[in-house]
């Protein structure tokens, strides 16, 4: 648990500096949002110009307040906040929430204020909320310290970096009947990150579902350690823009917030178990099923509806969106017959025709043969509920409102999820008011519908399913042998390593190289071929010479002792006009790589997330395809596995066009090797093993570069 | 302009078949929304058990009418329905809608009936809709016979197969304020195709958009060929479901609809330029735009509101759907300026701030400026607007209509789309009121009006953008050469051709294969290759022999006479394995093929598009990456490069890793004339040219099969 947040969440006094009177400001809403909210504890004015606020006293300055303040929120122009910050330590606040804008966002000397403000807040801990945030919101401490209207307690947590965000999920909380444990606005984040607000929600036992909202990403090594064994516990879903260009510039005019790569990110969210979506109605329609109901216990989902058309379009969404509608067995199918018109299909989705808008009862009961069977893990209705006594007759209603209560009934009994789609979703009829105020989502959109089910089951996979990811990397002590040479490197100020350097560090790591021995005569060169074998490969070894191939500085295939011969001659000359003779360490003589699928793994820093490991197929597959995955390390066993699959030319490396399959356990090996080399060498700036060979059994890395 | 259809559309006269006043009931619903709805012709009501229904006579069949009848509507069980059309056949009528359900859908005896009801209508010319549809709305004739509440006179029509979709659809209008021209339930549509009425509604003037939900598809050569004209007059959107094998399962079950392969389906679509959509609500928001805006004339995009964070999300939806997101240039800036707060961003997105919230006439001038400047398509506005009264204060709200006002003017003088997203939009206010109601969408999603923006432009660049697709290939007369060869190897009995005959059917549609001679001893080989140059190819022609690599047929890159030889030996002595000697018509001699990419051109008859004409690079690209494009034929120039172009591959034609880029044009020129091949000679079901070795100049077609 991340302590130091607890005071800051449920703090025993608040001060207001800036407090103001003057309705619809900033700080006017926020004093009023928390006086009327009903918050215990101690809250203290400051406003130098005014003698009383709200009826109380106000305090013309922090240091003026008697007592000791546990939370301090900052509403005041930028260039005063330093100060108040110095203020802030010595009433032993623990945070401060500054909502001032016009910091870090807009420049480089709303940058010199914030690192004043954090080099103040440092001498006494006390922890930086924002600025350029719009506040807070903690159920427990009933405080609202937003500036909007009563928020209602309930067990949905948001972090958002944009206010107007939150502005919007407070609406849609209100007409969806959803309630908060926490609103926190990051803003620039300058001080508490994201991660620890997660680490702090992913203890907080009122909070079960965790949403964020994030413009850009810092220390996201760190989101990825504390996010991945969170969503083991509760859902997080992430809306992260920056996936277009235009986007990732709005980001950064809005909170300063730099690009990051787009499919990075991707990777790290999928590596975490982050959901990720795209819009803020969606994020919160999926946060409504987390908060209301149980988790299905797998993908396979029964739909129901009095259309065929509606049901084949459910169809598409829920494959679409990862679900499966299993055919169901032919008991089932006799369980459900009675209930439809006779000839209607049974067998999933199910078709009741136009006979329940008539007699709605026979949801209930196809629902019932759902929920009992263990065939299914949730069900999805679609068509018009709600709507019939429209479309048929007034006195439906009555059977409506009965199917409501025996449905949401269903949910509490048999803990499997229903979701009901409806086009009269939006209506104020009493039979969806039963459903929505009895944990029943009701959505307007069949595809909505299909997504957070979708979202639901992998949730579900990763919280029920106790995926075991226990053997994830640990760093253990560091590797001396490779500290040893990296350090004796950068006294030196080498920036690119030799391969024979490259080759000893992975050693070092247990990442095995083909044998390579270092010749300095054509005729050691024929001895080193001559005990290998031929064909034989010849490299240069020199620190002038970063791309060897381009300069002629590597012969392949080289088939005999004549041509080994010819072949070092060749290289050295060909070294000679961009080295001089000193500058060259001598050649590398190693035997031919067996055939085998050509593959890529790097390793780069990333500026959010730290080291980023990379992996492809060779040639056009991450030329032209850009068919790549990546993770961030550290990687656990069944990171690397994901990442070897998930490339789209996988089927190579699983053997097609009659060949044998590759040796996938071999790239997992050196993948978490290299995973392990990242982030125990940091100043390893850049590796790339290039071409790996995959062999029936076994991985030949042929080329491996590495830059610090 | 279809005219079989016109009487269908507007009737003189309307029988209906089965009528009842059983409240609820099929025949009772229809028949009263047609006499309440007000249609001015003449109605007889059929039912033998009734003098008078609805306090008219009753006649006891439709034989007892005693004077012509244009339209008659059938709700009676299946075995009798073929007499009635006899008799519909004896009233002259133009078209029969038949609304029972239970026929071809529910198996072998429904499909029975309804040959016979194919059969008795063809005598007198009467078209058939449906059966298992659920009726009929035009709005010029005023004639509602869908039995659904009044419907709203309006510019969309709808063909749908499904009735409850129909259903979904006139609900979804009411509440949008959209309103029909026509609406058509198909139903099995087993007499009148959708591309019939898409024709018809193509001439309609009535109809500003054709909304379609398609479960099967049939003729889709036809529906290509009709609606690649009529949507560069008016947009087409489709919901086809059958994505999925759930999907395709459930649409078969409700219309006893085949499966078709969703690529092919796909692309159909976009060749024929029609706007592809996936769920019903997202059909008619896209309806409701094209219905109320204006098309935009490109695909750039201002993007504005008060808070960074929907900018950042709605810029991320913008690039997402297609459009594009610009920098405003230094001059609009500078217009923009005046109107937002100090350093906000005027880049585009635009963000007013905060302060738009307190003077939402800020939206407006940062509107107008977009609309003054050629630099920008359409405009999409993200927030809470309509929702700031409730956010700041009451009195915000005058300020808020007027704004609304403003932007209604604007898309009327300005002939730009404006659509605005707002977490408010499902509330009752009269800012949004007014937008609804004066041509300007509100919508709660960002993401759908993103959406909607991109398939505007799309729209907008067919039909307002004017590409020249005259050129389109026209058939001609039959290639007689062709005719020939495949006639008298029909008469044979023959289904796979032998590569010489092959090759003669290309010649004759001069797509230039390489030479190559068909020899029948060794020394004929040395001599033709000889004259051809080494090194060459042989390979063995037989009809016992399709797979000729399988089983040791061909000998590539023979280099000299004496390996001519040895070849021709061995491949002789492979082939009189598996075919006797006077099976064997000897061996082709053809010089090997430059270098270059290779490629695979194909063609297959699909059960519903007929001829489809296929395009992928070889080797992995087709195998592994299933990497293919598909266009049904025949193909339009621009087809046959938006082909090439659209496979993932395209970067190795156009040249990377420092080759040449390669012929396309050559390319192209095959896959017009595979196409016009395939549309010419019915007789042909599959051809296979594979490899096609492109080079820069030019193709070599190394290997072509046909079969018959």
């Amino acid at each position: 648990m991340n302590t130091s947040l607890e005071k800051i969440f449920s703090p025993a006094s608040i001060a207001i500096v800036g407090a103001s009177e003057t309705p619809g400001k900033a700080a006017e809403r926020r004093t009023r949002s928390l006086l009327e909210g009903g918050y215990p504890g101690k809250v203290f004015l400051i406003n130098p110009k005014r003698e009383k606020l709200f009826g109380r006293k106000a305090y013309p300055s922090l240091e003026a307040v008697p007592e000791p303040v546990d939370l301090v929120m900052i509403v005041i122009p930028a260039p005063f906040i330093p100060d108040v910050i110095t203020q802030c330590v010595e009433k032993q606040a623990k945070g401060a929430i500054i909502i001032t804008a016009g910091l870090g966002e807009t420049g480089e000397e709303g940058k010199k204020i914030e690192a004043e403000i954090l080099e103040n807040a440092a001498k006494g801990g006390v922890r930086i909320i924002g600025p350029n945030c719009s506040g807070m919101f903690s159920r427990s401490a009933r405080m609202n310290l937003l500036g909007v209207p009563p928020i209602e307690p309930g067990p949905v947590a948001i972090i958002a970096q944009s206010g107007n965000i939150i502005d919007s999920l407070t609406h849609y909380a209100k007409v969806q009947g959803i309630g908060f444990s926490k609103i926190i606005s990051a803003g620039n984040a300058i001080g508490v990150k994201f991660h620890e607000y997660i680490e702090y929600l992913g203890e907080d036992p009122d909070t079960k579902v965790i949403c964020m909202y994030m413009e850009g990403i810092k220390e996201g090594d760190k989101l990825v350690a504390v996010a991945r064994r969170v969503t083991r516990k509760k859902p997080i879903i992430a809306l992260k823009v920056g996936r277009s260009g235009a986007g990732a510039r709005a980001a950064a005019s809005h909170t300063g917030s730099l690009a990051a790569d787009d499919k990075v990110v991707q990777a790290a969210f999928e590596q975490a178990g982050i959901l990720r979506v795209t819009n803020v109605d969606v994020m919160f329609d999926l946060a409504e099923c987390f908060s209301k109901l149980p988790l299905p216990r797998g993908r396979r989902v029964a739909i129901m509806s009095e259309g065929g058309g509606d049901n084949s379009v459910a169809a598409d969404n829920a494959e679409a969106h990862g679900l499966e509608v299993p055919v169901l067995s032919k008991e089932t199918q006799e369980k459900i017959r009675p209930f439809l018109l006779k000839g209607m299909p049974a067998q999933n989705p199910i078709d009741y025709g136009g006979t329940a808008e008539e007699n709605p009862h026979m949801i209930t009961e196809c629902c019932r043969v759902c929920m009992e069977t263990d065939e299914v893990d949730a069900v999805y209705i679609t068509g018009f509920f709600g709507g019939f006594k429209e479309i048929i007759a007034p006195h439906v209603e009555t059977l409506e409102i009965q199917t409501a209560k025996d449905l949401t009934g269903f949910v509490k009994s048999y803990k499997k999820p229903i979701i009901l789609h409806t086009s009269f979703a939006h209506e104020p009829f009493e039979s969806l008011r039963i459903l929505k105020e009895n944990g029943i989502p009701v959505f307007a959109s069949s595809e909505r519908t299909a997504f957070c089910l979708g979202a639901m089951a992998k949730a579900g996979e990763r919280i029920l399913g106790g995926k075991d990811e226990t053997s994830m990397v640990r760093e253990g002590e560091r590797n001396r042998e490779a500290a040893g040479i990296l350090s004796s490197l950068k006294k030196k100020g080498v920036q690119n390593l030799l391969e024979t350097e490259a080759r000893a560090i992975l050693q070092a790591y247990n990442i095995s190289v083909p044998r390579a021995d270092l010749v300095k005569s054509a005729e050691e060169a024929v001895q080193a071929a001559d005990v290998m074998g031929y064909p034989v490969a010849l490299k240069i070894v020199s620190r002038k010479i970063v791309h060897k191939s381009d300069v002629g500085g590597v012969k392949i295939n080289v088939k005999s002792a004549d041509d080994v011969r010819r072949a070092f001659e060749e290289v050295v000359a060909n070294a000679l006009k961009v080295a001089a003779k000193d500058e060259i360490e001598g050649l590398l003589v190693t035997p031919m790589a067996k055939t085998g699928q050509e593959c890529i793994i790097g390793m780069t820093r990333n500026p959010q997330f730290g080291p980023v490991v990379m992996f492809g197929l060779g040639g056009i597959f991450v030329e032209v395809l850009k068919d790549v995955a990546f993770r961030v390390a550290p990687l656990s066993p069944s990171d690397a596995e994901e990442m070897i699959r998930q490339i789209q030319g996988y089927p190579l490396l699983q053997g097609v066009r009659g060949q044998a399959p590759k040796d996938t356990e071999a790239i997992k090996e050196i993948l978490l090797g290299i995973s392990r080399l990242a982030v125990e060498n940091p100043e390893i700036q850049e590796m790339d093993l290039n071409p790996v060979i995959v062999h029936e059994k076994g991985a030949s890395i042929v080329d491996a570069r590495i830059i610090m």
